[in-house]
């Protein structure tokens, strides 16, 4: 079976960032569906409208990697209450010139642990609010507040030792690798059905 | 081709709701490949769950109407930058006892209508928020934020005289029954490629 | 000291409700800086505006309740990550008919419990957005997502057993009375300074 | 009477921003209540709280300008549904480290102006979610959603010459300098009142 290319976003470029070791997680479970890159966003520049056109080679780049994505997990901590400055930067920089959005039709999946209980659910909900301006598919369930998220959730070696958390992190790849493929084969029956109908 | 069968939820029970005139009006438009029916939810008691488990015949029928859909279409006024009590009502009546949701997995689109500038934008996604937990994959594009709807966008046979609008709704009941297609495809896809590996 | 006189809006009317209990002990705790009556909602028919001019007498009453008093404070769950219907629907029946909404100006303060660990974060926000609508300055901090909260963090007379959520409470209603302390004393020098311009 | 010191913050850095032309409109109507200073945040480093504990001189002149302020007041476009990544990043600079927040306690206003109709509601509220946290008792009223504002609503000397939004903005620059007054008064009340008891 064809595995689904997924670009990672870890909303935090804190080296020890326990989100980077979620997305870490992830990707070495879900390696036998989904071949995950992550794709650094802490080297944008703020985005400003005047240089769009003229983009720095930084957002060209990163707008490359989203692009050649079949799919987008979002692994972010919550800030204040609210998506990191950091990512919410990446998706404008995606996002634009108007029209040529690098998110477009992507499905997606966001993923948001923190130290504390609340899992990041704010953050959570107000990257769905722009996921849907940004038209991307975004995976319902299981919701992903991962509440609790300390180092002493991971080994060494960066492997999930919570039980808890590592079951929890499966099943939720497995519903991503999923999610991806059903949005892709529905779009595929879709367009067969189009045909005909012309 | 097999119309989808789309339950229609209006959130207002004003007499002359323009929400329930725009239900109509994407009943009309839609006709072809989706089979409407509004489902009424104004003769549902407000939901208690110390009646739960013996519940009154109404939310037995809402709940049985609701199961019976392949898709649940949202159309509904904003009231105080949030969701009518009614709506709510009505959602969490369909969503228990726990475990037995009438919700569960139906592909769904959010329509909001208001004479106001904004179109319910606060209550459209105060509604997708909810429909997260239901797990009802929601359609993203296009938005249907609806500004400046009134009576005089209708004639008296209640169809849409301000022609905008009509393109606007036309091209929301076109993409609402492309979504539906894609996720009922997408699953069937999915449940072929799960059994070939069984 | 006079006491401010608090109009408790219990989001859900089980009978066992976690939420009554939490509103009873606040109740308790405040008792000598606030004059607290829970105002029921359970009785109240779903708004409909073709009914407003001509109004059942318990919208009337509970509109009455709520001019009254001096501040609210909201104890509610979150169903489906949003406003119980029967609260939303409160809030509608307060707010009508245009311009005469009872709710205006009054302080508030929103307290979110729940059995799990989000403590209602989603129901506390949508309830906000509300509250911004309708022109009732609602206390920022301490945040009041309660979560863990069963029938065993409370004793056999309803009192809070669990010594966390017992600092919290106090924590909460009494950073309360001084919210609803500033608004109304600062009001007043307001007025007075206009005063001396004119 | 004494002025409060307002320090505004432009969400986007675009130089002929429509946000900031209603910024520095605002500055001007409210000259005689509210001394307002443009607090620019464009040159801002991404937040990494690897970092924070020897911050880049810029993160400490920003949050000693926001600490300085008697208030704040958000001028801001919507990117995607949401806030602008550079004013986030603002905020979250701003808020750190832990217990250090130059943020706290400052009464502020919400001003989303926007070319389409919908006048930046949803980033307009994701922020106040943020202010929650932040400790930020935020203005209710009026809100300041401003749609259709474009190039074309300011004179070639950036005096608003649209005037519905002249008078709109006028009328939120009178409440917001209330809103400040009432805040330090309510506060000066307080602590007076917590004196007499001590």
């Amino acid at each position: 079976m064809e595995k689904h290319k997924i670009a990672i976003i870890v909303g935090s470029h804190r080296k020890e960032s326990v989100n980077r070791k979620v997305a870490q997680a992830m990707r070495t479970i879900a390696g036998d569906r989904l071949d995950c890159s992550i794709v650094e966003i802490g080297n944008l520049a703020l985005f400003n409208q005047d240089i769009e056109a003229d983009p720095p080679a930084e957002w060209t780049r990163f707008k490359q990697a989203i692009a050649a994505a079949d799919g987008i997990l979002f692994v972010t901590p919550e800030y204040n209450r609210s998506i990191p400055g950091a990512l919410k930067n990446a998706i404008d920089v995606g996002s634009r010139p108007y029209g040529q959005s690098a998110w477009e039709r992507k499905p997606a999946a966001i993923v948001t642990a923190s130290p504390g209980g609340i899992g990041g659910f704010g953050a959570n909900h107000q990257l769905r609010q722009a996921c849907v301006f940004l038209d991307m598919p975004v995976m319902q369930q299981p919701e992903a507040y991962l509440g609790h998220v300390t180092d002493k959730s991971f080994g060494e070696d960066g492997s999930l030792t919570d039980p808890g958390l590592a079951k929890l992190v499966g099943s939720i790849a497995k519903a991503f690798a999923d999610w991806v493929g059903l949005i892709k084969s529905g779009r595929a029956a879709l367009a067969r059905d189009s045909a005909h109908i012309g």
